[in-house]
């Protein structure tokens, strides 16, 4: 199987030990992006992965390339052009203080890539399994151009097709999203995430407004159905994550597949990285589909993927299949 | 509103990342003081703040002051003489480990300024609001000629005076404390903290000994109105701390204004520095006075930015306004 | 009482700020080993404390020297011969990622010392109290001869002999190791530690076999009992984990002395350092021996001072007894 | 005397320890700006000083103003409009390897500032001395604009006005900021570098091209009476540095004043941080002609903060009048 | 052209800041070796490069790789057995004090590497040019054996093989290895170093013993004609170094090729790294040789190569040829 | 031999990476004082070494005798009392930027002593050798009553003495310390510095004064043959050193023994650490001396223990006598 995963990758600068941002001297500096990370995750679990992006031609970019290349990453298809790499500055919470994230992401080298300069079946060729995320459009007119094309190419060439919505506040509003990405259901295999997608009743009431944001496994399924009923998915997942300070979190997921819906353990975590946590859920899951592990394994994966990630520093988690087996099977123990 | 907060500059030194002292090769090195870090916190929060202080003519107290002036506080009526910045070493508690202190602090510039150097109605022109603590005057017995002249200079200008005991049982003994502050109080309009002040019954039993350090409203209530009948305060508060380990409390605190008893919310944190905990209050509690809070909204906002300053690096809480207003309101998630 | 304890110097390296090995661009050092950690503890709480190991006559032995005459420790019997110092890289865990060990030593100096080059009786001439632990027959040949000697010559001497049987899974098997140690309880007086000691009934059953990880006083009872029939200790302890996270965990301790049994306090404590966990409990326990502290007291200072040190950095407990009493009788608060 | 800077405020990135941008997980952050520079270097010379800049809405630039604050600047006048600071990275060079410069400034807060927003002349009321460079027309249209609009009215308002050319060639070409800046003469007194202005002969050519980097004195008494006979300032200087490697530089200057050539001292020093060199001795120089400093003081005093400042970490010469006059005549001994 | 290198990755540990080994509370960690800083320094010049080796199945093994891997090294031929990377201490040396080094790289898995398990035709299949250097048949018997095998079959597959001697006096006698590897110049078309290689005149008397460190060119001329006519190498070079101090060297190089000796540039520097100097000159030779430069051109990039690598950090030169040729044209300003 | 020096041990704080005190967020700890420097120095060579001192029973004092004990110095003696420790704010001067004091070191445990609670008779015995500076006497009244008596009771039993005059202009007054120092003279056996002492002739002028800071040899052997007429040493010594930059110094040095002066060969250096240059060259002088060296061998030792002492971090010469020997005879390349 061969993956392939098309995104910005942004560069995350945080202040150092807790830091607020206007008391920093030095940043630390990581390397991600949603749909970055994802491949860097799935390549730790050994699978053959690549990326499609856009980066400028300098330095700051080759280091970015060096990170997905250490990590096993094929990075040849990623574009050089443009003039400068997505920033963000995440000052990180604790405990009871938010986290505060300050977006510098205009006008990157993808945002103002040319959609015509792309070849997307010459670039789609050879792999089995494409992921996107509901980022790229946001970001500009002609990323949502290079999404839609894209993922049209994947139908035509039937690659597997997973997607996550990933609402950004920050960079559109939630109807506009909505409006858009809905559009892009047709293409899509896995939905990991509900929001933001138009589930109308007869009448018109979106069925999934005011839904709790901790349902239970009844309400899930309902909507998981109906969901299907329009959609037509393989499968359909969502995580359930529980904020008990910003250190401290617990985190389910419900998974639709096969006709039934399957709900994972809670594991509650204290957290050492935030970011990435998201996207180590869909890759975990990613891989129990593509290894075709039983649903409830699947889930179980994905929800421990998701959780060893918060205590991995970066953007990714770097856990082997071995690593996450392990912590899904015993305790925390130093061996030696 | 023009505040302006009279005390002594304190440098920290602290071991890096919980290292015992003995374990340290470099110390990291914070400004502060309980009356600094009043006005730090306060200026941060939008008031026009002045700081009076003596400091020696050296870099390090060229490094103090620019900690100031970073926070935007006026310092030209810091005044420069005398040899020396008294300083503290802090082993940071953590866990079940407890906090050290060795102090370091005499015959700095303050203990050894000479009062009558100072023209105190001069230096208090143009200010609505005094914030002295009780720490002044165990310095030395200059600085508690300063404090008493200082207070009497403000009540004659009618200037709101806040003052906060802050017992230091290394600087001197609860009895002689309590026997000099409690003559400040005729002085006083804010009271923040009970002790050590005189709250004898007709017997000459102080009515405050052997009261529970978690009282009930009730308990407090009749403290404070008695504490009134002697000292005819505008307002009094008073934070209830519960300490689970060195890195994690829970705070409420109480305050009596307009006749009436008030209570707090309880709020249970992780601690990153805790250092200026009970001033961030202090500074919240006059922050909601000045600008006519509901009493409750006043407790509850001294109360928050007591708990945030718990996770910041650092003397004081560098929170705005609308920082603590949106942790009054929501929760700890990323917004990106 | 002159004591001394006898094992391998090990360098520790592990990754800055709980990153994974695959990121470390650089790694803390910390000198210890099972022993030597035993030794720095007692030594911190006043013992006059010796070590004896081989090391290389390399920069690297010296810097580990530096670190056991910094804390007191006479060093004038550590051997120099060999190659190398045995090291090991401690990926720790945080949160619910475990840690990781990748051991690297073997061929060390002590691995690879001709027990013939020692006069053992020379060696323990003056001490009052051996300390010795099963790490090191499981090193190599030469460490198992050398063990049996100086057990040997120590029972010749009269001196107390203290024991950790110290399991090792990466040095050798379980069967193996229980029955090189079974011979060597006839030299000990003080077993800290229950496994892996032969303990079997009428039928050759192990009757320790299937014994809870958390077991009740009365099992202990049982268990100890049954022990000291067999090999007639002075006293015999041992802790009993919880492990909730990697980074939060309870203990608590059983102590068989005087034909009784006794429990101590539960702590529960977040980490800051795991390593030497187990050693400081040895030596709080071997201080209340030494010091004839009552058995309820001496397991209760034992149980502190593990307690304490997982919130140290380094290998060992650097608390001294004034503030263990201190940890025993208080609270956490800053003392100012 | 009060000083105005107008100018963007920049955020500078570099790696740690003279490693590659490639190799770094961290980077040090500084806030400076050619303008901004000489700003900072005047006020620790203890001239009153204000920086004009437009910086957006967010901590990162409230970080910015801190460090503006800290040294003393009045930060009142610097509007808050637009999206994003101006940033770049600098691999620091050493040795024999050159430093390297990765420019992300566009659509920066500045660069997108409306003309028409900014009162010029009510910005400039009370200001008796206006520094500006020719990187402000550089950025943008707007800036354009803004640069030509403060010139005049600066001119309109009696004020001293020095401007330093500052010639970036990743932001405009030669031959275009040699137009622009050459109009802009009209309104300057006191020009600081030589290049990219006009200066033709009457056949066209231009004088100065060709023109050696280490001139002698003669030749730059010709082109400095040549640039007055034009543009009539009331002095002008230039430095020239001697490259020995990326830590090793040689300075000196020429200053015409008074129809006279004057050369400073030369200086070798070895290079901590190379940024604002060049805009230290413009701050050494207008403090010298504001102090009417004999013109031979003035351009060694310009040099030797110049000098002093590239062995000082961040943009600008943190050094007292007393450090630098200190320097200008003893050793480098340490005094005890 | 594809090139594959031999050796052993070491992991290199060393103090920070220069500090001494018994001062270092923390070692920087960088990965190496002779034959892997060819190749890393090789592949950042845009060759396609693989590297063999053989290192255990653990976490500071995949590290090592990782690092590979992200400079764009192939790492597909790897072995993984054994259990341990050969490790060193590196203090590094600062003005008049000079590095000293403690080897702790016995029993690495290249060293226990079972010379029958690797099938070296098939490994070398489809490389155009093989390096090797004389450190690999000093680790041990097997690695002499390997490297016998390996030089033979890249001779039968008419690979190009450059060799560097490496004499390292810390793990065998020079004697040893000039009998060793004088038998492999048979093999060898490209030397890298003209010692430890007999060198016999008629008598039997070696010629090049009591040569001076720094020889004329007509010195060399005259020793490299005659090591031609005895073995009938392709090309050889040798670099000269004058040490002026442990961070200040000067170095030049002489090639001998097409009957002719050339030499290079002297260039003197300050240094940041000394590791891997040398082999970044190795690879910029290998590089001239590969793309047919002019010998004058190719002595100068080897020797330009190895210059700048003195000023990275890590073993190997990060620099693109673009950079390389950059620093042999113009000087060390910044641009911007 | 065993030698005891007596003096203040003094805590260092310095900014990091050449910071100035404005800038630093942490400093830098070291614990020195230029007698403890010489026995720190002196151990390292393999001196049996004993340190006099007051320090206060706190755990920065508790850290600064660990730094004493880890490298090997008897610490018993020292006696505890008083409350703080003096200590001094450095920062280090680089390039042609000086390095800059503050001294906050008055009211130390030393200053404060009772010179009558310490039996100077019993302190001495069992010494060869004491070691003394005139830093001691400038502290307070009571150091120098504790100062005359110790060099009074080490003359009654016949211990040898040195003293280094070490003149402290932010002390005391070059006169007042020429009147106390040359008073001690009569005690003194090895005299190591000239300055302050009284040298007069026949009219009562003093012959030192005009004194070139670099004389030649016989400018020197003169003053010292006066000396010695005057004071009756057994040898004098003293280092010239010339100041290129901060950074970079030269040193020689002249010793007066057996009616003949020597002079060493002179190095030059950068460094990494200033302080305690003069101190190691006394323990290098000192060595000599005692291990009976030639004279020209005795001050060419100590003066390159001198030197090495720059390149290392922290106030003392860690340096075996091995590697001061090597570096006599040989470079500066790395052996591997």
């Amino acid at each position: 199987m061969k993956f392939i995963s098309v995104g910005e990758i942004l560069v995350r600068f945080s202040p150092q030990n807790y830091e607020k941002i206007v008391q920093a001297s030095a940043f630390n500096v990581n390397y991600g992006g949603a749909e970055v990370n994802v491949a860097v995750s799935l390549v730790n679990l050994g699978v053959d992965t690549s990326v499609f992006s856009v980066v400028p031609d300098n330095s700051l970019a080759d280091a970015a390339l060096k990170y997905l290349k250490s990590n096993g990453i094929d990075t040849r298809h990623i574009k050089r052009s443009g003039e400068r790499l997505g920033t963000y500055y995440l000052e990180e919470g604790v405990s009871i203080r938010p986290s505060e994230v300050i977006y510098d992401r205009k006008h990157s080298s993808i945002c103002e890539v040319d959609p015509d300069s792309i070849d997307y079946e010459q670039l789609l060729q050879g792999f089995d399994w494409l992921h996107i995320s509901g980022i790229t459009p946001a970001l500009s007119e002609n990323c949502r151009i290079l999404t839609e094309r894209i993922l049209k190419s994947a139908k035509a060439l039937g690659i597997t097709v997973s997607f996550d919505p990933n609402f950004r506040g920050k960079l559109w509003s939630f109807d506009t999203s909505r409006d858009v990405l809905s559009e892009y259901m047709q293409y899509v295999d896995i939905l990991v995430g509900i929001e933001p997608i138009h589930l109308k009743d007869e009448n018109g009431k979106e069925l999934k407004d005011g839904l709790s944001m901790n349902p239970d496994i009844n309400t899930m399924d309902t909507i998981f159905r109906k969901l299907n009923e329009k959609y037509k998915f393989k499968a359909i997942a969502r995580t359930v994550r529980e904020v008990h300070s910003s250190t401290n979190n617990s985190l389910k997921a419900y998974l639709h597949i096969g006709d039934k819906t399957y709900e994972s353990k809670k594991i509650n975590f204290d957290i050492v990285d935030r970011v990435g946590g998201g996207d180590a859920f869909t890759a975990g899951l990613i891989y129990g589909l593509m290894k075709n592990f039983e649903p409830q394994k699947t889930i179980d994966f994905a929800i421990a993927s998701s959780a060893i990630k918060h205590t991995i520093r970066g953007d990714a988690n770097l856990s082997s299949k071995k690593q996450i087996d392990s912590f899904m099977t015993r305790g925390f123990e130093i061996k030696r």
